[in-house]
């Protein structure tokens, strides 16, 4: 089964907003065991909208619209694709008084025009709209030999979202049911390089790639994630396995699953252990708190962040001696060192991490470039650490690399593995 | 002139990684006058990649690809795009030393895989790669009756975004020069609604739309921004006019221009006055010292960041007092302001902002209910004042708009505004 997906907007063709839509819409559909073939993004253009869905209800058993259903001058797609597919456009009295009440119940005027959305194309199936007045539409139209399934959707994603999961996924798991479910699984690595991964796993899988696993691999920011998918006879068997390989090749590396962060792991390890962390940032300038702090519940385990960016401030809120700074300077292991043991020993945590270093673009030195960074860590039972790591990279990208590292450190330490 | 942009990446359509590239590439290109006609996303599969890539040369005089240039075995768009253009592929020596290097430079064994990218088709230009591994490439290759350009960027937006700068828009305008140029300037507001900002600026800019002056306006967290556009005869004068019109009306709001984010303008105003900055978070969890540690050079105005979560925190760092906790509680205009104190004492700052609420899910009271904010702030010469916002939206939301709320102050008291 082929599913495609057309977003319109001349908005996202400018740059001026970005594209949820692919996502959210491909992750639903993919979860469900739909793989979506295509995604295609065309400005509101009578010519390019056209374009985009002859094309794609020729391949598509499904194509998916999103856009171009509200009232403005600007919103074209239900009339384009009527006169497309040769149906009138005839008012649905019910999406009428909906809309009516739609303004009524807020109280507002209900400018004429907003009643163009009740427009349906003959023989198309209305789409409730709970929370806005342009309603979505579905229906199955002749393509080629067969006919394919046309639905349109709205382009506000709170309206868009609700819509797709209350009447939008079920009319399609009617209609087109999926006969092989996929299984897909995403693993999350921190500390080793993509083709390292791939050097370590591709051998060993080689069989299962065979029967049909499929294995992909993404780099992110401070990060690698192994893909596996497959489906028919034995998927989730072959998944299972590839799993049981992955974790006996790089287990160690492996810090979660899909949608798991490394700040949600961190934050969950620690929870479990009723154990608590203080963090002292210098050259990271927050973002580890501010990680930690996305995660809901983690005002359970992080006790204080003390971001440390002048050398006054690093001697007075976490005792870093000014001898220390002196000889080594701020960007050292040795301040690294004092500041994870100040941090602990200031607020009673069980485990405090540091970062200290060069972010650049300016105050790289020879001896220094832009890019070095010391990460530190210190907990009751074993000694303090600190490690050098080399992130040449952008302020923002460096600040992100170095977050991964000492996050990744501390997971270490509380699982008590190596690094 | 027509440009199509085509995103590889099974991931992007199994829904597990955020396409950002095409908003990136778009508003690089559109800010520089040219439009995207099309955006299309295929899978990592020989065959969807070849029609995307045949079916956007027959159309379009520049093609951008992005992803599939990797060392792994599912990067396939380099091999793909030789074979469908009859190009051979050839070891370029000096991409090969510079992957030497990355790896020596890091100290990592170098995987034998990797060497693939120094695989250059034929005739093809390399763009370097100034953070990883796999080099662009750019090549004109005949359509039709003309030619075209086809430049294949790699898919991690960290490499993608400063190879697209610094050598992939160079070429593009010298190969495919604009005609007539778009002018587009962006306005950012912030403290002001999207409807309160239209009801203000509208009529009085009507002339000008009659004139050819597209007005745009774009809600985002914590701000809105309103967007001139205009092309042909007179579009700059239209939008110098728009701009002075918008000034005189809600300038007040407008705290800056296109990328320029509020950390920018307040890093900005510090430095210019010599001005230091101290901080004390605690629902925002050091998210607004990252922000302005995003800045370049912010290291010359922010002093510290105290982020903290627990009460004892509170009382060691700042100087809370035991009795104002007990009496008002953490989440109280009294504690933020103690907090602005502490944070500006002990570090000498000239001025210090600070942030206590409930950011949710869980931990809203009747009397407090989650969203619950009070925003401090602390100077030499004027009195500490405290604010209460109600920011009753997911976490992470409610932590970006409170950011922007204490942002907003700081600016607004640097400058002497009311607020």
């Amino acid at each position: 089964m082929k599913v495609e997906i057309i977003n319109t907007g001349t908005e996202l063709l400018l740059g001026r907003v970005l594209n949820t839509h692919q996502q959210w819409l491909c992750r639903r559909l993919s979860d469900q065991g739909y793989r979506i073939e295509r995604q295609v993004c065309v400005p509101d253009t009578a010519g390019a909208i056209r374009e985009a869905v002859q094309d794609a209800l020729r391949r598509a058993d499904l194509v998916i619209t999103t856009g171009g259903l509200g009232p403005t001058s600007d919103d074209l797609t239900r009339e384009l694709i009527a006169e497309l597919l040769g149906r009138k456009l005839v008012f649905n009295e019910t999406v009428r008084a909906e809309i009516r009440k739609f303004f009524q119940l807020r109280n507002r005027p209900q400018p004429a025009r907003t009643e163009v959305q009740a427009l349906v194309p003959e023989g198309a199936t209305v789409l409730h709209n709970s929370v806005g007045t342009a309603p979505g539409l579905a229906m199955q139209v002749p393509a080629g030999k067969t006919e394919s399934w046309l639905i349109m959707l709205p382009g506000p994603p709170r309206e868009l979202q609700p819509m797709f999961l209350q009447h939008a996924l079920p009319l399609i798991q009617k209609v087109l049911p999926v006969r092989e479910m996929i299984v897909c699984k995403t693993f999350r690595t921190s500390g080793i390089g993509e083709s390292m991964v791939e050097e370590k796993i591709a051998k060993p899988l080689e069989h299962l790639v065979r029967q049909g696993l499929e294995v992909g691999y993404c780099a992110r920011t401070g990060e690698v994630d192994v893909r596996f998918l497959s489906s028919g006879t034995g998927a989730a068997e072959r998944v299972v396995e590839a799993e049981q390989l992955l974790h006996a090749l790089i287990g160690d590396y492996v810090f979660g699953r899909d949608d798991e962060r490394l700040e949600d792991v961190v934050v969950r390890l620690l929870t479990e252990r009723k154990q608590t962390l203080a963090i002292a940032e210098s050259c990271t300038g927050g973002l580890i708190a501010h990680r930690i702090t996305n995660v809901p519940g983690a005002s359970v385990a992080l006790l204080a962040d003390l971001v440390t960016y002048s050398n006054a401030a690093k001697q007075s809120f976490l005792g870093v001696r000014e001898t220390t700074l002196a000889e080594h300077g701020a960007v050292s292991e040795a301040v690294a060192r004092e500041m994870a043991i100040g941090a602990r020993e200031r607020t009673g945590a069980d485990y405090a991490i540091s970062t200290t270093g060069i972010a650049g673009p300016a105050g790289g030195t020879e001896a220094k470039p832009v890019g070095t960074v010391f990460v530190g860590i210190a907990s009751k039972e074993e000694e303090v650490r600190s490690k050098k790591f080399f992130n040449p990279y952008d302020r923002e990208t460096f600040k992100m690399v170095t977050s991964q590292q000492a996050l990744e450190l501390l997971r270490r330490r509380i699982l008590g593995l190596n690094g």
